[in-house]
């Protein structure tokens, strides 16, 4: 019950013609086995009207549909995929991304970020995009995480966002991203671990309700450079942002070396990983939590969760894609709102 | 019965102060129960006895010692763990390494290759050692395995040894290895990757037995690069690389996207995976195989594994030093010899 008086969640349409609109009916399928959190579709209901049937689940008797405001979405959950209109007609067919493909995917993120700010929904929840169908439509931003930024930005002020991987058993934070590594190597600054960690250890304690966060901070070297003697990087550069973090009162350990740290029993000893680049970071969560991670964009003005997979181009319609993590991450977004208020 | 028949091991002694003589006689404790391999141990008596003593172990009751020449070892074996002398006396305390400590290792380490090259033992098993240690004391090396590859020259030259860490879950080997990431960096080139491929799809089928090896290849950057936009060494570097590999007939797969390469499903695609560099391979066999993966040297002229941790003095002497990792490496040592006769 407490799932029905919370605000639902905005799911947003993600790329028409990958497995967005499959994981959400199959999500929704699974609503009373596993008591899931409302939630609403921004989108197009013919386009998961047609899904549903190439799907081949009967509209009306195995899914319903509704189309409702966002208001009337938690009370129409239980008995039908409740769908707020975007205005934006999805025609695209399964696995193959058309014309009406990037209009339809932008104005679900830009509905599902109105309605959390305007507070008729707890939190987003995004289903994959592509990036390349995005970007022949003129998309400007490096991912779909920028994307948010932009829209949460408050008196042109654009928040950084960071990018965590949450799982039951592992959560991780790379503090450079979707660079090459020797570009990661340079972007690598004591002030961005520190920005960093300040928003990993603030939202770890208002969204997660950890009240003192314990961080692991990862070295960048092997053996976390073994005293200097296999690069400099945990004395010039990580040294000082523990000490600047410690100083702020966060509870930063490290810097530890990176292969030890992801086993079961180290894992119990922190609450989340904050590695130095992406596969440090990706390589442990998606061997620990492979099927149901989560990405939760922390740092913005609202709660953003997202599966950790793409749109799965090549079998969008077959029925094969696998749900977990939508599930996950719905699951995770209706724990943080909860947490949060 | 097959044990017996086959030729013992030669295990050595490792740092005296370190775990190496308390794991050495935890493993021996568990031979019956394990049925392990037959070893020996190429040291000092007197040592094995006083450590047995600290580790509350009754002599001539629980453990036997048996003074013993390397071709006694396999017979001696069933009733007490045989000690080899290598004629340096050993008379560090536990945690204390002394001015016996560096030429007790290395005189065990010598002795052992001897022995190998001599057939008087099917495989060497090494004991941790303290780099530190051995330096003070004039040892000029890199590390242990530079120090075997040297002991195992012909004709002044040296082999390229190849580090891969074993266990029944995953094996790994890393192409850049105890160096900093940057410098990982400017290391990697096709060659390297081509002659250590070479090694390891040479050996997976000698000593592993495996008639067509699969190698599954990682990508440096993330998602192997991401076609260019994320880094461009998978198509300047290992693509090259991979295409020299293939005209050789080698099952070599990649470049892949290194975080998703490592969980169950995957690892059920490829014999081994070689990485880029330390990290990339050490994070996730550390962490599915954290207590019992193996420190495999290929390219040496003879079998060599090793326990994949170092000589932990703080608890040298305790009974808290875990010995399935030596355990494992006797085990695969053994295998490994079995499949190459």
């Amino acid at each position: 019950m407490a799932n029905h008086a919370a605000k639902p969640l905005a799911l947003t349409l993600g790329e028409p013609a990958g497995i967005g609109p499959d994981i959400t009916i199959a999500a929704w399928l699974r609503r009373r086995e596993l008591n899931l959190p409302a939630f609403y579709l921004l989108g197009d209901e013919a386009l998961i009207a047609r899904r549903a049937k190439t799907l081949g689940k009967a509209l009306g008797a195995e899914i319903r549909i509704a189309s409702v405001t966002a208001s009337e979405a938690a009370a129409a959950f239980t008995e039908a995929l409740p769908v707020v209109a975007t205005g934006e007609r999805a025609t695209a067919e399964p696995g193959q991304p058309d014309a009406s493909s990037a209009p339809a995917a932008l104005a679900s993120i830009r509905q599902a970020v109105a309605d959390v700010r305007a507070g008729r929904a707890g939190a987003v929840v995004t289903n994959p995009i592509a990036k390349s169908v995005l970007y022949r439509a003129g998309f400007r931003h490096p991912g779909h995480t920028e994307f948010l930024a932009e829209l949460a930005a408050e008196d042109g002020r654009v928040p950084q966002p960071v990018m965590m991987l949450w799982s039951p058993r592992l959560a991780v934070v790379p503090v450079t991203i979707h660079v090459s590594l020797r570009d990661a190597l340079s972007q690598l600054t004591s002030e961005l671990i520190v920005s960093t960690v300040r928003i990993v250890a603030a939202e770890l304690k208002s969204r997660f309700g950890i009240t003192r966060p314990r961080i692991a901070i990862s070295g960048l070297n092997p053996h976390a450079g073994e005293d200097g003697s296999l690069g400099h990087e945990e004395q010039t550069v990580i040294a000082p942002a523990l000490k600047a973090l410690r100083n702020d009162g966060i509870d930063a350990r490290g810097p530890l070396p990176a292969d030890t740290m992801f086993h079961e029993a180290a894992r119990n000893n922190y609450d989340c990983a904050v590695c130095m680049y992406h596969d440090q970071a990706l390589i442990p969560i998606k061997t620990v939590a492979f099927d149901d991670a989560v990405n939760v964009t922390l740092g913005l003005p609202f709660i953003r969760t997202s599966p950790d997979h793409g749109t799965a181009f090549d079998i969008a319609g077959t029925g094969k894609a696998n749900p977990a993590s939508l599930i996950a991450a719905l699951q995770l977004a209706s724990r943080m709102a909860a947490a949060k208020t």
